[in-house]
């Protein structure tokens, strides 16, 4: 088979009897050709066998037909679930998607760049590791459209999903504090990238709002994985005036922060509530069930991929940034299944 | 700049003074160059900026550098870590990774296979849906290099990385068996793929070997995701003469059987025993903590990417099927911690 000669787009212009554009406006559906005409170069491209070729294509046209995803860490459930959002966008586009993991490490991030851009992918969704901003203005990504997720790019003129963090933030320490809870330790995750920054903002503002002063010392740096979690928890569990409840950034930290816990010999709620960012699967059945704060994660996903082949069309329209809810889910992590509502009723009056 | 011509690879071998063979030569490592020769033609390349077009390449050469990954769904743990493996040897070879869900629907699985055929995507691996043998063998993927995990291939020829499905389920029946358990119930994912067969053999071999009669009353086959693991576990534990023991064959499906178990009211260990296969970040935090068959799934994912790069350089090997070893855990979820090591010993001596 592969000694015959491949049927070109000239063969099934011939055996339709029309022009090649006509063939090429068939199959790119980009021009108008009636009904009629459509179905007999159809009937001519299914007897013939004929297949685009790509290469050929792409070579002409400047489009692959592939758009990338670059992440940390497809294995953080955070962003598996983004993939799969922007995996069933580019399904339905006909369009391949390419996955990258960074590990945050930016050598990396600049690698996967290069290899997108030199094979010519048509867009790209990144979530940026820390301070790289710079860097990606100097790259040559002028064929590349952009949409950034979780690291807002839209300083950059860069289409950017996210969700309201601050907002998300504020509502989970404000719980804690209607709970009575006065220490309230904060493990983050990198410093300097949007959601570690805006969330700090939300933790701030809450306990400001409700006359606490923020102590500098309740508040931990660490990796955004399990082991960083767990060092972040321990250190302000360890502290000889040691906070009553923690708030952790990310759903892979929490449960380094539970190992902590249990390390430590407490009991979670009764003497240390828990809330983290990030809801899967595994958090309503654990014990006690965590309360989270939800991140739409696979409509991230979508999201941004519905922005990135609306910028394939329009590469004129102005640059968006777009703020997807977060959702308070209440279990049992905070032990506010155990206060009576009266207490909470008193508090909120 | 992108008004600029481009720079081309005779303008590289102009100022390099060698010939565009010799260029090539040392942009593809495919012939000897000399030292000073290779030294001289990428000084010019740097030089030029130059950067070579990867759909001219293709054109010629037919390699696209791009393998294709096609699962189930990325959303189960289990192909989110055999993804990240993948993607982590794909990476060292400069190769993209472009990755297909099927959500076990062949239709999805001919549009992927199409779809990177048509990119002509250097080589796949698959995970391939129920029962769809005989139409893989229909399709012209001649030209590309084929790895099939967790079901198997090796009769179709194809190079193919699994796990010991039937030592890893039979260790763990035999450990119910051992903490006194005689009906055991088992909730499997589709019938006819290998994971499912191979698992049934284990249960079966484990319960001959003691001399406990096979009841098809508690086999219950469920959608390898929560709400299936809900509703297999709900119909075994709902039976007049309910098992003692449940086996779940999927990570995702423990956490149905968990929420069934709880929705009855039932206590676990004390009232039902639990074992699933893969283990997870979060299991070692549930409560129970769970007791669990773990895969080495990153690994399944770097043999399969290392066999499908073996492949492309030597197309003439004779087909290989890799088994990985499983592990079993033993945590909470079987109550063994709760017993006296005596009726343990007394059991298997």
């Amino acid at each position: 088979m592969s000694a015959e000669r491949s049927v070109t787009i000239k063969d099934v212009a011939a055996h339709a009897a029309v022009s090649v554009a006509t063939v090429s406006a068939v199959m790119n559906e980009n021009k108008y050709v009636s009904p009629e005409l459509a179905q007999r170069v159809r009937a001519s491209i299914a007897a013939l066998g004929y297949k685009r070729n790509n290469f050929a294509r792409g070579l002409k046209t400047q489009v692959s037909h592939s758009i990338g995803l670059v992440i940390p860490d497809i294995m953080n459930p955070f962003y598996t679930n983004i993939a799969r959002g922007v995996e069933d966008v580019t399904h339905t586009h006909n369009y391949s998607l390419i996955i990258g993991n960074t590990d945050e490490d930016p050598e990396k991030e600049k690698k996967y760049l290069h290899l997108l851009d030199s094979k010519q992918a048509d867009g790209l969704i990144i979530a940026v590791t820390d301070h790289s901003f710079e860097y990606l203005q100097e790259l040559p990504l002028q064929n590349l459209a952009l949409v950034g997720i979780d690291r807002s790019l839209i300083e950059l003129g860069i289409d950017t999903v996210l969700v309201n963090n601050t907002v998300g933030t504020r509502t989970a320490i404000e719980h804690l504090i209607g709970l009575g809870h006065r220490r309230i330790g904060l493990v983050t995750g990198a410093r300097g990238i949007t959601p570690t920054e805006e969330r700090l903002v939300g933790y701030t503002e809450a306990l400001e709002k409700h006359g606490i002063a923020v102590d500098p010392a309740l508040i931990a740096t660490a990796r955004a994985r399990v082991d960083g979690g767990e060092r972040g928890a321990h250190q302000l569990l360890t502290l000889e005036d040691r906070p009553t409840a923690l708030f952790l950034m990310d759903g892979t930290m929490v449960i380094g922060a539970m190992r902590a816990i249990a390390q430590l010999g407490l009991r979670c709620p009764e003497e240390i509530a828990l809330i983290c960012f990030d809801d899967f699967a595994w958090a309503p059945v654990m014990r006690p069930h965590l309360t989270v704060v939800d991140q739409p994660t696979y409509e991230i996903g979508k999201q941004a991929a519905h922005l990135l082949f609306e910028r394939l069309q329009h590469q004129e329209r102005a640059p968006r940034e777009v703020r997807l809810q977060t959702r308070f889910i209440v279990r049992e992590s905070c032990g506010s299944h155990l206060r009576s509502p009266d207490a909470l009723s008193r508090f909120h009056a």
